[in-house]
């Protein structure tokens, strides 16, 4: 689609860091918002109507703006920050790196459930990165000490069934999952409150006064040409249903390798029914949870694929469980899935190195 | 120079994360870092030979950048950061938002010379934003317990006469400043310790996961081409000489009107020799630094300004001055601009409203 998706813009356009002061988030282009709003109707995975949006640099920025909304002004103790594990791995790093006095990271949701008290905030990632899994919220009976932000980055019909058109508080996106732009650095937030939404859009302004006006075009533009194709039934193999064929191809060939050397094993995801296809449908995360199937816990699953076939993953303990679980991406380019299959064929046992 | 500066993005490009693993700023496209180095070779603002270069979402995130760098990992109290005020409006609020244990604002740079102890970072804006002063830093004297940021967003010939390639530990400049496009959120730090380099770099990672790529490639086209004019003489006007005139004009215009009014004063600014022009010239800062000139101190112009004649500008007590100072932008477009004068002409006493 790349030639229907060329951005054109003029040395001129695009100056101001102004989009529309009238509006909350007024760095935010309203050709990036009605984009937005629309692609979100196309697929049916988030409820967008009487919603606030925010755009940020990225859902990364994001997730650190909706910390923010939900902890300032701050109390006398930072707030707990937890997500269900394996989580995703730069949760503690973002929420951690300028010792805010407003939020702590406070790790797993279980444990929390368990044994934690006090205010608290729950990253609710799903589909989830590392595993895959499509997640709920994990503490409970909590009255109003609880927050919840969900991330929802991959949820979209390549990775995952749509189950149902999403309806929470702060629901994060990103053009990076989407659609494959991660160089764009775009995000959004879907947001009930208004007040959440204009306190976000605060972080935004105090962060990065704004965000690129180029890449919120460019986003515009490209959710748009699919959007246009959904409606046209112009292309031969429309945007979704293409690259849900192409993660079902990778992940078949995934699976036929890691079951045959026996060596790893790969986490079984039920069908369930998708909105958006009408059909029962397997989820095709982005990522390849591999866990190593020897019982000892001391297996350091990462070290086993850099040493023996030179593959960067990433370890299990990074996402807070046992190093025998390894994260390898699986939205690389063609060459380099292959290779990746090809490399992971070759690894025989794990105790021989090989 | 709308057309010569056109840039034209197709669909499947710029879309990974990565611009270069095997940098410090693997995030940064080689086109822009080699863009930003020939700017300042051909303006002579800055030394970059043997220099860093990281890029950020506009200079706001690598102030952030910046002071992290600086501070981590924390001490038992945070760093005092301070600037001499009056100071741009941003740092308190900057520094201050995530309440974070490893930097506070602590005000004006003047009084933590006199009273201040214990470490602390200074930020020195030259020119200086809101009054257009060239500043130099001003606590002393305090051994190895001060870092500095040099905030250079202004040190381009049209604001000001460029006196000396800058050669500071940190310099901090933005393509909203430079060209003018504020829209596309793109600075830069020019850096001379790898290690502080490298700390903005991974600040950047884990606050935006990046700079906007679209953003960076239309920066650097901009950049080639005011470059390629001054190589080749090919233009009428060349860029600095064109936008310095527009300023020398407005300058000129609003002198007029300030001093036939007698309400206000503006400041004055010593020539000084450029070695980018070679000549004797002028300052002429992007803001109008007004300061009432009746006696009492608790004029605010601001509300002057906005009751008697709609133009909306900055209170001085923004900046950590008296309300009887207040800042309007000249950077506005002509239409705007000629607005703002015909109305601050019509203005001929405070006391009596009007």
């Amino acid at each position: 689609m790349e030639d229907k998706c060329t951005m054109v813009i003029s040395g001129s356009q695009l100056m101001s860091y102004i989009s529309d002061f009238t509006t909350i988030c007024w760095f935010m282009e309203p050709e990036f918002q009605e984009a937005v709003r629309r692609l979100h109707r196309v697929v049916g995975n988030a409820v967008v109507d009487d919603r606030y949006i925010v755009v940020g640099t990225g859902s990364t920025q994001l997730y650190q703006a909706a910390l923010y909304a939900l902890t300032s002004p701050g109390g006398p103790e930072p707030v707990s920050v937890v997500s269900a594990s394996p989580y995703y791995s730069a949760y503690p790093e973002e929420t951690d790196y300028l010792r805010s006095g407003l939020y702590k990271w406070a790790g797993d949701a279980y444990e929390f459930d368990k044994n934690g008290t006090g205010p608290y905030i729950e990253v609710v990632n799903s589909p989830n990165n590392p595993d895959g899994t499509l997640r709920e919220a994990v503490v409970k009976n909590r009255g109003d000490e609880g927050k919840l932000i969900h991330d929802l980055a991959y949820y979209w019909p390549q990775y995952t069934p749509i189950i149902r058109p999403a309806d929470h508080d702060i629901m994060t996106f990103t053009f990076s999952k989407s659609t494959g732009h991660a160089g764009s650095r775009i995000g959004w937030a879907v947001v009930k409150d208004k007040e959440v939404a204009r306190k976000m859009s605060k972080f935004i302004e105090m962060s990065t006064l704004g965000v690129s006006k180029d890449s919120q075009q460019r986003a515009a533009k490209i959710m748009g040409v699919i959007c246009d194709d959904y409606k046209n039934f112009k292309s031969d193999e429309l945007f979704f249903e293409h690259t849900r064929r192409v993660m079902a191809e990778r992940w078949e060939r995934l699976r036929q390798v890691v079951d045959r050397n026996q060596v790893f094993s790969l986490p079984k995801y039920p069908k369930r029914y998708c909105l958006f296809s009408g059909e029962l449908i397997e989820p095709y995360p982005g990522f390849a949870w591999l866990e190593a199937k020897e019982e000892e816990e001391e297996i350091d699953s990462q070290k086993v694929l850099r040493g023996c076939i030179k593959v960067q993953g990433r370890t299990g303990s990074r996402f807070g469980v046992a190093q025998k679980y390894v994260r390898v991406s699986l939205l690389s380019n063609e060459e380099v899935f292959n290779q990746f299959l090809e490399r992971l064929s070759t690894i025989n046992s794990i105790s021989n190195g090989h």
